[in-house]
């Protein structure tokens, strides 16, 4: 599983202030736990201060590579903060997100044509969110075509399906998971990225609905998510699903994880 | 979720006690606890009085049934015990199961022929046990076209596709699960039935492990476990999994659990 650690995020409220202070070390304490939690990549968000978002992503990222060497994933529609935020960045980024939405396509597509950048693809266009499995599968195909066409490679994209809210339709988790089946079986190298939250939106015990439906999406080929990794029941979830999904020979990771008290009854 | 309740079963010291002593009052008390939350079925077993199995197996459903108007799932390759049993059932039983075993299959058979039970059908033969989709179909296909040519309807039959250990093989889990989705696939009125707890034999933390097995399961099309229903986790996934594989309109079912603090995070 690729995690991506969500925690520094500037609409918590934590790192909002800790930006706006310029308390490096809080940020530093983060993306240390994060890293030692299990993070793959440390996702940088500055995104609610309009104007200064390129100056703070670059420092966000600055600071958290200075405790971790885990790459980044650069959180930001814009290609400014993102460029900022590149010229900074050691290692390999993931860049969170693209999508087909026209305005960002066509800001963000020359931001990473021809690297070898991961690259989110969010399922989403100018025509709406989409609902179903084929509304999935059909933007998918456009950001993967679109995408591979600017030389970015399959294995390269992360693709998001786009999780939404089951209290809004009973059919909108199922849908979910079977377009992640749907897009691994036509694109069998790529890979997958999405946040979990939405899913469980106006229900109650959302963690735990979160986590039935991350077990369930790893099991259709979900294979990255964007979470806390300081969420212990979560990352003894991820690794248990991994296990029972045929990915942990000898259930080593399972066993690890285990030990170190994640998996608990 | 079809729910056959396991605790009436006579491996379990305190019921193997209960039977041995004619104490109906505990038997009664395991099957109104089962039934009151949530049990669509009381499965009652004997199994391990030889000679006696048939005396007990009626005793015990005829005191099951002196508290719940739930049918009872009757669990023995002994049609003797069945017919037993059988005659004081009252309503539909099911039928805890017939296998491709040829010895088993013979005796059994005329015994469910013609008639309206609910019959487990177990992914069994004398090839030995299946670990691939492919075994477990191929057994699937002959239990229903046996079973049907007998008149046993596609939609009473629920096939048990047999849960092997991850610990023995890390794509234990993957095969079985698979399964499932190929069986309901090629036979979309049947129904499933299946003990869980043998996934995690020789891990740590089985009742987690065997919940998040269970939860991906649903996803693939599973709708009928044989569980302890008092287990609360358990049901609350149970209530999760459903709702998120969209079995669950408006999330009544998910909403009921949680107010009976089935669901905590």
């Amino acid at each position: 599983m690729i995690i991506v650690g969500e925690l520094i995020n500037a609409s918590r409220k934590a790192v909002g202030q800790a930006i706006e202070n310029g308390d490096a070390e809080y940020i530093k304490s983060v993306a240390a736990d994060e890293d030692k939690a299990g993070a793959n990549y440390i996702d940088v968000n500055a995104g609610i201060f309009v104007g200064k978002e390129p100056e703070y992503l670059k420092w966000l990222t600055l600071t958290a590579q200075s405790v971790t060497e885990k790459p980044c994933a650069l959180d930001s529609p814009d290609p400014k903060a993102i460029e900022a935020a590149l010229n900074v960045h050691k290692g390999t980024p993931m860049i969170n997100s693209i999508s087909l939405e026209k305005e960002r396509w066509d800001k963000l597509l020359p931001v990473v044509a021809g690297t070898d950048f991961k690259v989110v693809a969010l399922c989403m266009s100018d025509e709406g969110m989409p609902t179903t499995k084929e509304d999935r599968l059909a933007i998918a195909d456009k950001l993967v075509e679109g995408l591979t066409a600017k030389n970015v490679p399959v294995e390269n994209i992360y693709v998001d399906p786009l999780v939404q809210p089951l209290g809004t339709n009973h059919k909108f988790g199922l849908e979910f998971i079977n377009s992640v089946a749907a897009i691994k079986e036509k694109f069998p190298s790529i890979h997958f990225m999405c946040g979990l939250s939405n899913i469980s939106y106006g229900l109650p015990e959302r963690k735990f609905l979160n986590r039935i439906f991350l077990a369930q999406a790893v099991y259709a080929g979900l294979d990255g998510a964007i979470i806390n990794p300081l969420d212990k029941p979560m990352m003894g979830t991820i690794a248990a699903a991994e296990a029972l999904a045929g990915r942990d020979r000898s259930c080593i990771k399972y066993l690890k994880a285990y030990r170190a008290h994640l998996v608990v009854s």
